[in-house]
């Protein structure tokens, strides 16, 4: 028995007899030669046929072929298999709603996701989750060269995390329960342990709109670190962390430069800088509008020649309950976003830590600290001065590939209206 | 300002004033000295006060300390720091209900699981969870190396993966949705993407039993890869993952031996082993009882002194309908468990890859199609012979670390009783 060799191998072949497997890609009789070409997971591989219909299998029929690896510079690759012997591993494909072997998918976006299982076959589509892989590989291992622990945390919990609202409610043994809109509890309780962790995982948001940038399901890329002095400790991981990313997929798709400091922009300063340049003048709001991190994001490339930009300092008012404030500047808080290409990648800041002072907190906003409580305990029992991050991984990527829609970026979407396939 | 050294790198400043960070582990005051055990995460470091009182800190208070490196050969690790200056970075923690400072946790589990926040901190819990992300570090390193693409699915399915019993209810936009049992289904047609791909993930199980080995949540980690000859190239692969995971919790703990070839006994020899060597006839049997499991893990110490046991073969009858059939032996699968110490690990096969094979699978076992085709489309598409399997990660390390309640290496668990911390 000769064992497989991949598409991406073939060069390292010539002129031996070779079995590939994979999928038929594309198949096109001519009068007196075939050319299939055979896709697997490294890439295509053609193979030529003299015997017209010895091949008659159907595009995305699963094949074995036994063949004389050639060098042809008409082949795409450069080689192709001649005197091929073809062995189905499957029945005959029932052909998908699109054809895979176009350059480019032409379905619309709402035929691809009902159809995802056979479209994410699409080279150009299947490679944006390589993308998506490698970037979390990035993510992983620049927190683990950082000291930071992996952790997996619940998605079921007694409360809702962040707020009330947008969240899923579920039957837990006859009690109610829900599923976890961020793992921030349990991340900043983690910090008094490992000091430093982070998660990728799961975050669920009952978002009752259906808008290109959210999703019911997203994977979400946690961190949080003990023993900073502010948020600017916080920025630089974070900094760290995106050059990570950056780094792990710049082999499979144009990247762009992370700065060694990415220029950073107070909140206050950012506002007067619109009220300035544009004919807007969002002094006074507390939080910025989509069209003012696209201004800022052009800002940005234009002033310091940088993609990312820092707005830090938002308003406390706009941020959660457990955000630390600025102390130098009453009102503002120790926060920040991450703006990558005109939105908003990454949100983070400094966390609280004193017990007293997530009481006064919760009390400030009238909330009950009660409802909290299994939250607030830990506080009692020593916490550092702390504070983290969260990415959307599906966001990061549609914006590094230029997706206007996260749902190009997610293997089987859940919104308002999907929950299959 | 000096920036903060961790424990661990104290021998490097031997003589140096340095800045330390961490928890107050103990205070112990005797008549003209007072001395701080300090522990950060990298381990623990002494500091020795000759001013009586200035240190008054409960235990857990978060400290700063600056201190002299000093050797002394009495000290824990052989160095302490002197001449100290303390700075509380948070208030005066509250004592937890048990002893972090002690050599084991003294606490039964509920009281740990109560207040896991703070017990976590206790060295030696804290040790389970770096072995655990060791382990998947290992797991995911081994299947990069093998082309493996890592993969996030959906966790909010619109039915039950395996079956309809324990899943989990929830209100999704008003309609009836479920919490996903196994990312089986999605990382099956992801063959067809990817040939093989891996995940990560928390699966959910409503458990009705209050057991030592059942969570409603646990980690899952999954595997499955297309163009196999049958259930033993996923062995194979199995075998790698293992060793990958052994290799990479070598540092931490003490581990098993991984055969080159883990030893493999076929369901049906194993009841004829069990009904020669024992009181029990397990034979005419579905499946293997957990005494019948510890015999054969102790058999196969016995005989091939391996800690690992594949046991090949299970009969159909106690398989999900996507198990494909031992094509020699009818009644009998290509599937297979690894056994490690005693308990089942790992459950993994090959799965039908045709579709007129689930239509008659399903039908045999008296299920109607219409209600999996979503599933069974991509079937239609051409999909190779596959197979995958599936380890939960808290059990994996449990059985590693000789914990008889998979309660010991969660986090934050969730069961029958148990929605909080």
């Amino acid at each position: 028995m000769i064992s497989r060799v991949l598409a991406v191998d073939l060069p390292r072949h010539v002129g031996e007899r070779v079995k590939i497997a994979g999928w038929v890609h594309r198949r096109r009789e001519l009068k007196s030669v075939t050319f299939v070409v055979v896709r697997d997971r490294t890439g295509l591989a053609q193979v030529v046929s003299r015997s017209a219909g010895e091949s008659g299998l159907p595009e995305e029929t699963v094949v074995e072929v036994r063949g004389t690896v050639t060098a042809n510079e008409q082949a795409p690759g450069g080689y192709e298999l001649t005197e091929p012997e073809f062995v189905p591993l499957s029945e005959p494909a029932v052909p998908p709603p699109f054809d895979l072997y176009r350059p480019g998918m032409a379905a619309s976006l709402p035929t691809v996701l009902d159809h995802a299982p056979v479209a994410l076959r699409h080279p150009k589509l299947r490679e944006r989750f390589a993308v998506t892989a490698a970037s979390v590989a990035g993510f992983r291992s620049t927190l683990d060269g950082l000291g930071f622990t992996e952790t997996h945390t619940p998605k079921i919990v007694s409360s809702a995390t962040e707020s009330g609202a947008n969240v899923f409610g579920i039957d837990y043994f006859g009690r109610r329960a829900y599923l976890a809109q961020s793992p921030q509890f349990f991340k900043q309780a983690l910090v008094g342990v490992f000091e430093r962790v982070y998660e990728v995982g799961p975050v669920f948001r009952a978002e009752p709109h259906d808008t290109a940038r959210h999703l019911a399901q997203y994977t979400s890329l946690d961190a949080e670190l003990g023993f900073v002095t502010d948020h600017r400790d916080v920025m630089a991981v974070l900094r760290e962390t995106v050059a990570g990313m950056v780094d792990a997929v710049a082999g499979i798709v144009p990247v762009p430069e992370v700065p060694a400091e990415i220029p950073s922009v107070h909140f206050a300063d950012a506002q007067e800088l619109i009220a300035r340049h544009t004919d807007d003048d969002p002094r006074g709001e507390p939080d910025l509008a989509p069209a003012h991190e696209r201004w800022l994001s052009e800002w940005a490339v234009r002033t310091y020649g940088s993609e990312f930009l820092f707005v830090t300092g938002y308003p406390m008012a706009k941020r959660p309950f457990y955000t630390h404030p600025d102390p130098d500047r009453p009102g503002y808080s120790n926060s920040f976003d991450l703006l990558f290409r005109g939105l908003e990648l990454v949100t983070g800041g400094q966390r609280l830590h004193r017990h007293a002072d997530y009481l006064a907190a919760l009390l400030a906003r009238g909330e009950d600290p009660a409802g909290y409580r299994d939250y607030l305990d830990v506080f009692t029992h020593g916490m550092p001065p702390h504070g983290g991050f969260a990415m959307g991984l599906e966001r990061w990527t549609a914006r590094l590939l230029g997706l206007g829609n996260v749902r190009w970026t997610t293997l089987f979407p859940r919104d308002l209206h999907r929950l299959t396939p």
